[in-house]
């Protein structure tokens, strides 16, 4: 904790001036950019990997970047969902999930779990998840199968996502867009599933910035 | 999107090299120093203000900063921290609310959340929160009430943590510490509660860190 | 119940001989050709509709051919349309709606539902449905309006059967589809969904079996 | 799926314009005479059984025919349940098991239910009937173990349906009768319970129709 | 408090000796003669009205005596009944009402439970009970509507109490006896009810106790 | 029972006219000076114990005194807990755990629950008790550790009993007070919980009620 304290205190003293401005500015009012869906773990920091500022992503985490469906859960997924949805409007969301993740291999080895009880009931929304790598990925090695449970779940994660009214109706009206990422954490790209190639591609190549053409829409499931 | 597209283009070109070291070292497994809790809102960046690293803090983000009691939702908040405490051994876990969050302002407007319900039913589980605001501080204006929203709610959900086993257990043996934090956006600030005083305190008044003494412990609840 | 009671009596002292072989052999055990999901409404006879014979689809029935998704309900739905995935390997599944669906019309008029609440918090499962059709089909007539509930609520039906482990491992392996059916009582046709033209077309124009080749194909979702 | 196609177009070809006048009729609303709650098995077909027409029987169907307890479910039985009694204004329910039910051998064969467990969680709603037939026919061969368990299992049905308000309601004032039956599938007979004999009866026996007096009456519960 | 203190102190000063033999071979273990399930109110006391000692009657008190149905909740009342009967051999169970009863008045007064949401969530448990009342006595007062909705409620949570598997199978085996109380407690008078007459009737008039025959057999339901 | 039932003919022939007045008094309403919560077993009696008489304590029952926290469970014991707070205006809540209480004495031996399904899940609520004890008295002989299950889960059981938003806001304000006790069967003497000492006391020895002190507040917690 000591660390922590120390980092608050250089914020405070050393950082916040340079960025008064932005932050007495947000003080009225955010309006973020997009939804960032993504795994609690501390590996994972979404406003550096994106270079974005306060402000500009509102930013839902749990372990394993898990969504459950409309009605499965009661806890803080569907209303964060919804707030960002229905109160500031978002149009994007991103569900993003990252190489080497804890909740995935849990996932994978729930003998490992007897003692997370919580963890293990958690991981029942992923259960798609599980199955689809058991059944299509039954001979692969550990690390493998690991980044396989990773991308899946970042697809099953879309479709219990879809199943939300606010995203529903944004889908069929054609004002949202979902967005399926996985993030390498060894090597800091990030790969972005395309539905026509049924494929996670690296983003720099799905992503010719300089046409100006919005990368988002190509990479929308 | 074009922004965040644009941002990871910068971040893998420009920025991945410079922490390329410790990006592969933490491919390896994270060792965190603490559980982070706070509320979704892009306002608030945990690394930005505790100016730590990639590998430093979990953290969980929901609307509100709200963790379920045990057995109370089976969302993804007693999983993250049932991970971060027996698979991770996390120490430390702060709960951190923030000035002007759209959750507490929610939670004392219930009427302005019909088409919301989802969110609706999230903040049963601040409910303590509501009923203590409006019995404790019946005659304030809007903006102090929402304040004290935020901070009578990190205590609830402080009460509500207490409840999940893994945290009654580490504190029943003294091995886990629990932080009360609330963070002001318009100034930077983190105020921390302080049990004996029965008040949130800024955090450089309590912390001396001079002195080299833990901070976290006189804040520990 | 004399009408029906009079029926048994003429079904086994008239027709069940004529019968009697089929029966015998299905006592031995049942392998159906598709699991068959529809409305409760006494005016559907799925067996009627499809001319099929005893031992020919395993048939799911509730008020409004309502799927909740995986984990958001305990009621049958679930477990039966695991039972016909994994116990009797059924390889196509069809939700089929109906024109002038009480269900529907009820969706659309929560205010007549205040003495059933059982129906109320049913309908729960469908609020995708009924604010897809208050948002897209905003000033249609009564009529109009079922009709589009109708439709639409096959389709999000669809969306939480994806979210089923067993389906979506189907899907991912390619072993599995799925149909989205509307039957019009007053015509006795039939309606079945094709993405690529995202419209239900009257299923004999979709469907030209002389060729020989599959129907069900063309219609996947 | 083709066999399902043909049928379809048989049906709107060849069969439909005989009965034209009745589903137009129909179209306008339907007044059936009874809720038949039965198994999803295939081989079951309760139009053909009662010789009735479409409209006659509201039908409600899963795997085990099952009515979870009030409240103890939120999937579509309650509901369904809800809607015949309180907007059809239905008088008599009839649960129909059958012989050789897959969901009552799974009942006393859960070992065979690892990869099932919505199957497996949804029997829970049947656990009485498991106790009772370990207890009551604990030397039994296989066979008739399933049979008496399909028998008890209708009981215990017709007692978690007495806990719905709609039908605690309808038989407090004496509007409502509940009827148990189970269906043979070799034989196309079907056993109706006898609360004082406390037996299931072959219905023929019970019901001399030609004196015009009500058998359901006789076979109430 | 200082009431109860005193009472404690008198207690283990005054009382405790002369019943020492008694708690110390209670100590050793319990075996009751029923369990006896009654309201939180606090003028009733279970031992004083059946003249009873400690060791005699297990207690299962909640506001209203009510017993969700087996599934439909997970409070402490499904726990404490299987404990009864299949830990502790229990062959009696007793649901006893009484008059006066202040949740049987919420039931019919739901628009004073706003600020009581729990309260008003476990009435669901006796809302057969509200219909009863509401349909079979509409015009009486409302002292008789209360006291008709304590004796309809110990009918209906009788209902509920035999869907507990436990109890379920007790029956069956014709190991277990229900029992069905209404205390008044300005008479100290108890009804029970009797199924044959449908009436609950003064218990000195149904159980001639000089026979030496048992009551309880004849107020079984 | 028919013990019982003479017990019933006692009291109402031979002990209900010297409490006549009383009983006539309470007809007219109640209020009780605590809400004392302890488990369903027979040998712990409230009145007796306390030397209290109808009227005085109103008493919530079940096996284990456990004390789900708000929202972790749908049965009696919030809504119990609600009414008596809200209701009846109740300023002190004794939570009440017993020496050689079978249910502590499941929660350590879990392997002995097989057959008791909804005891197993009710004691989830003492999920805390179980592992605070394992980690804190890892040898311990049987009794003994049986006896600090009790003393933890009566701690663990008030923590839970925080989370209900009556008692919060009570607390909060100043207005309520909690008590934890254990009542020894086999001495007929009661501990109190002093936070301070964070020990059991027994109560004589902390309560000097000669001074007229309230005891209740230095045993507060
Ligand atoms: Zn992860
Ligand atoms: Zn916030
Ligand atoms: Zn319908
Ligand atoms: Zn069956
Ligand atoms: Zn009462
Ligand atoms: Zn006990």
């Amino acid at each position: 904790m000591e660390k922590i304290i120390r980092g608050l205190h250089q914020f405070q003293n050393n950082i916040f001036d340079s960025q008064k401005e932005l932050f007495q500015r947000l003080a009225a009012g955010q309006k973020p950019e997009a939804l960032f869906i993504t795994c609690s773990d501390s590996r994972i920091s979404p406003t550096l990997l994106t270079q974005t500022k306060p402000g500009d992503l509102f930013i839902l985490r749990n372990a394993g970047n898990i969504i459950p469906p409309y009605g499965a859960a009661n806890g803080g997924e569907g209303a964060t969902i919804e707030y960002a949805v229905t109160a500031l409007g978002i149009k994007d969301i991103i569900v993003c999930g990252h190489s080497h993740c804890g909740a995935m291999h849990g996932l994978l080895h729930q003998e490992a779990l007897t003692n997370m009880p919580s963890v293990s009931s958690w991981l029942q929304h992923a259960e798609s998840t599980r199955r689809i790598v058991l059944e299509k990925y039954p001979e692969q090695d550990e690390e493998d199968m690991v980044l396989n449970a990773v991308k899946e779940n970042v697809l099953v994660q879309l479709e219990n996502l879809r199943t939300h009214p606010s995203i529903a109706t944004g889908l069929a009206m054609g004002k949202l867009k979902l967005h399926g990422w996985v993030y390498e954490i060894e090597t800091g790209r990030v790969f972005a599933y395309q539905p026509d190639k049924k494929q996670f591609i690296h983003i720099q190549e799905v992503a010719p910035v300089i046409e100006g053409r919005s990368v988002a829409q190509a990479i929308t499931i």
